[in-house]
């Protein structure tokens, strides 16, 4: 039976949406006011703008505003926390199971897409991998929610899940939570995957998402985990010392489009993977974690595009990074120093 | 009159090449003999492969030797330095003006590319910024010698001249120094600028890159330095917080193709821009200097494509750096916290 789920929406005082991804019913969440004094300031929300890069196309956003940012607090501080006595944050409530709202400092200009904030837990300590496996439900749950909803909006061609773990990744608040980006334009990563998946049906009538599940699924050489649902692998050409893809066994285009079984089935495979990164090195590991999904609207982009998690880890030895540096952010050549055969059989035989 | 440089190649005790480009004539330094007891070991040089990425299809070149590469040794073990008495390093020699010589952990597999280090001065303790204008224009005739030499090679596609300055791009050893990567196939950014510059051609009769300088030049809010053969500007879509690009002022496909003149007078400009660069927040600038150039071989993409430095400094405030995370590294997304104005004109203010 398909893990429940109620939703109820609100307002911050600066008019922000906030959104309750309630495990139980009748939280009355919602209905909490926001208290502080916070004006919709347009200086804070944004005058930024987006600007079409004249060598390469490509779009980059620009927010001033984010320089002053929140950045690192001290745990009392945490503007991800619950609510309490004589201390508003972001959330108005005094509890959450999962809350969504909009970003008080967004990368995206005002009208030009939305940045949302997910916070997975009110445990400020806890982190993606110590979540219960309903827990993980309900955050999958809620990037499928927001993936259709903010899909639908006028002007919005992508909608981007993620979540960076770790100081090493640029993360400035430690409260364990992912993000949300509804774009207005398709970004360059999903082009390309896009672009090769349908050259490659053109000349073979095969789907490259299909094949490559089928493919490693038949190697086993770089299956780090797995059940019925969900297969995580280590690609064949990894860009990253410890990189995983989690693919789903029935392909979708996106997390909107998953069925209720792979929902619940994605626990038991992605908390595995995360024990296992954890373990590798005995501290925990920064990591980005990034939902590969289709265009929301574009047909024939979404009939072959394979929604995936892309789960790239960036320690390559105890006490040595992973950097991008010349040759990847210069060139977009990659050189990885851990063949991915090495990666899966490190990561099966850690925990 | 024109720099002139004296240039000389050796071998190594392990076969390795190395190439002194010496400031003034006799100095005799190739014949110095190697005498150390290197082997030539296949699990050092390398056992490594490149990969094809089956959804991106980008080559990604693994090499397991590397993890066991040199990483940050104390000033007395620099393998950069020149050797002294009991002390052999990488260059025999006991002094040199600029050398090159063979990667003992290449990132690139045997037979499939070559990597070369370029030491800018035999002072461990200097950087590019504290080089005479001299010195510059010999590291940049060394750079071009070896775009010009390893661009005819059998099999190369495309040279790739770098520097990654500082610990928080990831370098491995303090001693100035550059790279250069010999690649058997056009990088994904390459490919990019390429092939947007040949459809802008094909669509309105002009090129970009002419079109971009020509904007900034008149434009000017966005200019940093410049001079009569190079012009500094921060781009108008900046990917980093101070990203500063330097065109010359006649378009050439690459490095191999500067004039004389625009050789010589690199140095004014560029030693400017990592000046301020270095005076932004009083402390060295973190940065990726990447010479963006045309494929070896392709003859229409040669004709479009426009040589540039572009360097990437990697600090958006004191004591913040900006981090590639998730949106850049899994959506090629961009965001960028400072607007390429405000950043210009904070350069020019700097020093």
């Amino acid at each position: 039976m398909p893990t429940q789920i109620w939703k109820s929406a609100g307002r911050l005082a600066d008019g922000r949406q906030i959104i309750y991804f309630d495990e139980s019913p009748g939280t009355g969440r919602a209905a909490v006011a926001d208290t502080r004094p916070l004006a919709v300031a347009d200086t804070e929300r944004g005058a930024g703008e987006l600007r079409q890069d004249p060598l390469t196309r490509d779009w980059v956003a620009f927010a001033e505003h984010r320089q002053g940012r929140t950045f690192l607090p001290a745990a009392g501080d945490c503007p991800l926390c619950p609510s309490g006595p004589g201390r508003p944050t972001e959330i108005p409530a005094d509890s959450y199971d999962v809350v969504v709202f909009e970003n008080r400092f967004p990368a995206l200009p005002p009208g030009s897409g939305r940045c949302e904030v997910v916070c997975f837990t009110p445990e400020h300590e806890a982190s993606f991998a110590t979540l219960s496996p309903r827990r993980v439900a309900t955050v999958l749950s809620a990037w499928a929610d927001r993936t259709a909803e903010l899909g639908r909006a006028d002007g919005i061609e992508h909608v981007y899940c993620f979540e960076n773990r770790g100081e090493e990744v640029g993360v400035t608040l430690h409260h364990p939570h992912g993000q949300v980006y509804a774009l207005p334009f398709i970004p360059p990563r999903t082009r390309q995957l896009t672009a090769s998946a349908l050259a490659h049906w053109s000349r073979t009538g095969r789907n490259r998402f299909d094949e490559l599940l089928a493919a490693e699924l038949d190697d086993r050489r770089r299956i780090v985990a797995g059940n019925a649902q969900w297969t995580a692998f280590v690609p064949p050409a990894a860009h990253w010392p410890f990189e995983v893809l989690l693919f789903p066994a029935r392909r979708v285009p996106d997390l909107a489009a998953l069925s209720p079984a792979a929902i619940d089935g994605f626990a038991e495979v992605y908390l595995d993977v995360l024990a296992r990164l954890d373990a590798l090195f005995g501290v925990p590991m920064p990591y980005m974690a990034c939902w590969q999904q289709a265009p929301s609207a574009d047909v024939s982009a979404r009939a072959v595009f394979g929604l995936h998690l892309q789960v790239m880890a960036m320690r390559r030895a105890p006490g040595k990074l992973k950097y991008m540096a010349s040759t990847e952010a210069g060139a977009g050549v990659w050189s990885n120093d851990v063949l991915p055969e090495t990666a899966a059989r490190m990561l099966r035989e850690a925990r």
